[in-house]
């Protein structure tokens, strides 16, 4: 079973693919070690690491060489964040798509953010494309910002959500996913009505992964989560060096050396 | 004044530099907008990044890249941890000394591990050859790992180290480097006779730094407690999220998103 049929088979139930988004090789090779059944990047994470905001900012030339080495260490299928595609044309799009799956990687998320989901209905349409051209497997991953960019509420929303599903999957997507949308009530009913597997992202107050299930998502992702938690233990423990001199927080919790850099394997 | 006289400057006490060793531009970021006044790599955590182990498994390239991405946005000294010069000749050293010099870094760690302390004494000569003629100033910190790979113990210990920081300090060294040692009277006994501003490890069982500071120690460095730290944390939360399906630990605490993205400018 290739990577590619492997990610595919994870979003068909029953039970719910689960995806701690990486931000670099280290990161995915712990999510890879805790358990996770695929890895899947997150785009303000990667751009994070690498000094950039998130929003297209980060040179694809680094997003390629991180993804290049995630997938060098990485032994489950690989999915990547790419924003809009990095690029404000469909065709644009074309030669990121292509690097993407000559890396290796099986699936890619595409966003339509503030734009006429007509825009991400043609870059949908060019990622296939180029898959059929280059002979992958694609998994297109279609994401939907009415909840994230408030675009619309309530039901009003869970309709907006539910028009745009029907465009994405008219343009071959093969998921959609809809960051921020926490309510069970329209969780369900845009489950109900997308006839695609429906992806919701990691929030404080989201309904447990159980819960989820019931409701019929087939895939969470923690988008930057791990960033904005790790980063802030690293700011407690670093203002306390810094601050008070001591170590405390530091050697409170740690993964001992020797474990950490058996995860990575000498060429 | 210069990044690199501000960084010599900072050895030169009373007060004692603390270095939170970053990984990533993102984590210099963080640690400089903790008030850290120089960002200095750790080359586990920098390796471990971008799935390598520690030992120079890492790609030249790939450090060059993450040096040149941390000197892209911060504004304090930045120094690298170059292990043995990724060479095992002297002069081998010389073409990444000087494209570390050229990306802007003014500090270098170069360190014995089990060889003889002459071959890191030739690289300190190779280092500072290369630092004058493309005219740039570098600190050279010399790391002894008498300690750190057991060499010798107590008193031996203080005399092995002693002897080497007379080498490296006639082949032209500016710090000395001395991770793992904890004892105060072996820290007192190193600082007295190095004549060297004097570097030690952060360990749990370390004295503090106002104690450190007392002892004669110029100069702490977290190495890479923080991402042993940092992936502890992630692993909890990653365990909680796969296997209960919850995300209590993954927002006990965070630091926001628009408060990380805002640390990093927009070219």
């Amino acid at each position: 079973m290739t990577q590619a049929a492997k990610f595919r088979a994870l979003h068909q139930g029953p039970e719910l693919l689960v995806l701690p988004n990486a931000w670099d090789a280290g990161s995915a090779r712990l999510v890879e070690t805790c358990g996770a059944k695929a890895i899947a990047t997150s785009s303000a994470a990667v751009a994070w690491a690498h000094g950039y905001a998130d929003g297209e900012q980060l040179p694809t030339a680094t997003l390629l060489a991180t993804v290049r080495e995630i997938l060098r260490v990485a032994t489950v299928p690989v999915s990547v964040d790419l924003e809009g595609g990095y690029h404000a044309e469909p065709e644009g799009i074309a030669d990121l798509i292509a690097a993407v799956l000559e890396a290796g990687a099986v699936g890619v998320n595409l966003e339509d953010g503030r734009g006429a989901p007509e825009l991400l209905a043609a870059k949908i349409g060019v990622a296939r494309r180029v898959a059929a051209r280059v002979g992958r497997e694609l998994f297109v991953n279609a994401r939907t910002d009415v909840y994230l960019k408030n675009l619309a509420e309530g039901e009003a929303a869970v309709a907006e959500t539910l028009r745009r599903a029907a465009i994405y999957r008219a343009a071959g997507t093969d998921g959609l996913f809809v960051p921020a949308v926490v309510a069970p009530a329209e969780i369900a009913a845009i489950t109900a009505g997308a006839q695609l597997p429906v992806n919701v992202l990691v929030r404080a107050n989201l309904p447990s992964v159980a819960e989820l299930q019931r409701l019929g998502v087939r895939r969470l992702s923690a988008g930057c989560a791990l960033t904005e938690m790790t980063l802030a233990l690293a700011r407690r423990a670093t203002r306390e060096l810094l601050e008070s001199g001591t170590y405390r927080t530091l050697f409170a919790e740690v993964i001992p050396f020797p474990e950490i850099n058996g995860w990575f394997k000498r060429d």
